[in-house]
């Protein structure tokens, strides 16, 4: 079969690689339905971090299991399954409490943009689907995989509660879901940053109730004003610069929350200015695998339509324009068909 | 009168000032009942924080109303008194959520080492007790000033929770009535970081379950130790230093919480190390003005008895030497009563 591979800062390769297989009884091997590119595909992308080897792309996926290792229990081929980007064991401590991104045997599902995939401790990563969905449902179930996750984890892990004045910084895909998912929890008040007319209008659709196109100080002087000097009670974090970070912690209320769900790059805080901040500080890697039974329900059910954030779709062959266009930020995100084989 | 006055590190004088007096007719006059010195106050003694001028210090304070301004309503002479280091008003959109320690009108209450007070924002600041309480009741109240408060906020903000297992770090006045807090909360199992044998012993009394007299790495693997590898469920820092800070943050399970609730001082978070470590974070200056009428009805039921942190009482005009033996560590916290007048 034919795989993404990065080969350097802006190098990405479709090339031969072999078919994946089981290798141990906990594993599964699934026919990728569809793949996307992540923003945080980007770091690598564009160097920022580094590429020691070529290094094999894709960590969002669904799609049916072909096949399954001898020990796996909760998932059988022919069953469209949806998995996080982390493989999680979903009963060590750290899964039973809901933090999946953190399991003690996690290990990165890195080799998703590709049309097979072997996933890891598949009883624990896998859920399936009701049936095998539609083709139209297919682009909003894939996004559970990670960016629908994360911007939902964004929006729990800053507690949005209904009735609540919400702000969410950056506009990319993720941000954009925060929006949704913030609308989903019902906040009554959603102002969302972003300077892009098309993220804009994709905001408002997802709920968004203000646009703020203005950003560092000035973003946080048209919250506060927005919000008679108070700030916002849950501001989202949805970039990973400092800018962005301490912006979000400007924005927000005394006692508010904060959310950060962006990989940090170069972000440093001081710790008497978050002192005085009086905020809470919460985020990490989504736990996806937590919120994948409610959003499959929510995509199943026609709740939400988080399939909207793509507007590139590509076979996955083009794979090296998905990037190219996202990263020039002439599309949000690309969604990736391997072609029928 | 004669009241305390910092010129100096280590300069610390009891010299003649001017009896303060009605100023704003929200204002109060208190005569001080008893008053005490602060680990904070240390900062500057230490000459960590600067001291440009000769600076009247003191901010814990209880005592018996002497006057009140035109406009003050809840507290009038001959009421016994309690008041946080920060005045608020108790009525702007932060003391409204029960962030008073951010009132938009704050004021630090900043002279209170001395035997007539003047508290801004009376009505808002001062909650008075239900009678004049007895002489033995006295310093338990004063803690509710501030250090009691500060503990409680840093048990409330690191989400103690019944059954929950904690850890307290750092074994100053604020920690032991951090340890006092977390079992007043239902905590099940709290490990005290502790390597003096009389904190040690007040920390056990308070409700500690276990000492680690072991700091950073070793602390952190003591702790790991101590809870299966999995970590607190709940840490409560309580020192301010870059070491604590990260040992609280190492010691918690993903998605616990991390409270810290002492000044941070040259503390720097690297925001990849917060995003995995996966763990909550709230902190700043306690609104200890939201806990005042709870915590008086446990020190007044007698419930409580934080007054306990005070193993030095000086008559106020040796509060040289009430500095002197907290920043040798000979003693955990001093208590010191105004002579009659």
């Amino acid at each position: 079969m034919r795989g993404t591979v990065l080969y350097g800062p802006r190098d990405v390769r479709f090339e031969e690689r072999e078919i994946p297989k089981i290798i141990k009884p906990t594993d599964a091997i699934i026919r990728t339905s569809a793949t996307c590119v992540c923003g945080s595909d980007l770091w690598p992308y564009r160097g920022i971090n580094p590429i020691p080897q070529p290094t094999p792309m894709g960590h969002e996926y669904c799609g049916i299991v072909e096949e399954v290792g001898s020990a796996v229990r909760s998932v059988k081929p022919g069953q469209f399954v949806i998995g996080s980007f982390f493989a999680s064991d979903n009963t060590c401590p750290n899964c039973q409490i809901g933090y999946q991104s953190s399991c003690r045997q996690r290990e990165l599902v890195g080799t998703a943009q590709a049309p097979v995939l072997r996933v890891p401790l598949a009883d624990g990563t896998l859920v399936a689907t009701p049936d095998v969905p539609s083709d139209e449902m297919v682009p909003s179930l894939l996004t559970l995989s990670d960016v629908m996750g994360t911007g939902w984890f964004a929006a729990d892990a800053a507690n949005v509660n209904p009735g609540a004045t919400v702000a969410v910084i950056g506009d990319g895909a993720v941000g954009l879901l925060g929006v949704l998912s913030a609308k989903q929890m019902g906040a009554k008040r959603i102002i969302a940053m972003s300077r892009h007319e098309s993220r804009q209008r994709l905001a408002q659709e997802f709920g968004a109730t203000d646009i703020v196109p203005e950003r560092g100080e000035e973003g946080v002087a048209r919250i506060q004003e927005l919000t008679n000097g108070i700030g916002a009670d849950s501001v989202l974090e949805c970039v990973g610069t400092q800018e962005s970070m301490m912006q979000a912690i400007s924005s927000t209320r005394k006692g508010g929350y904060v959310s950060y769900v962006g990989v940090p790059h170069g972000v440093l805080l001081d710790g008497q200015e978050l002192f005085f901040a009086h905020v809470h500080l919460h985020g990490g890697p989504a736990p996806v695998r937590r919120y994948l039974p409610k959003l499959i329900e929510l995509v199943w059910n026609s709740k939400i339509n988080p399939g909207k954030v793509f507007d590139l779709t590509l076979p996955l062959d083009q794979v090296a324009e998905g990037y190219r266009a996202m990263d020039e930020r002439r599309a949000i995100k690309t969604l990736l068909y391997p072609k029928a084989a």
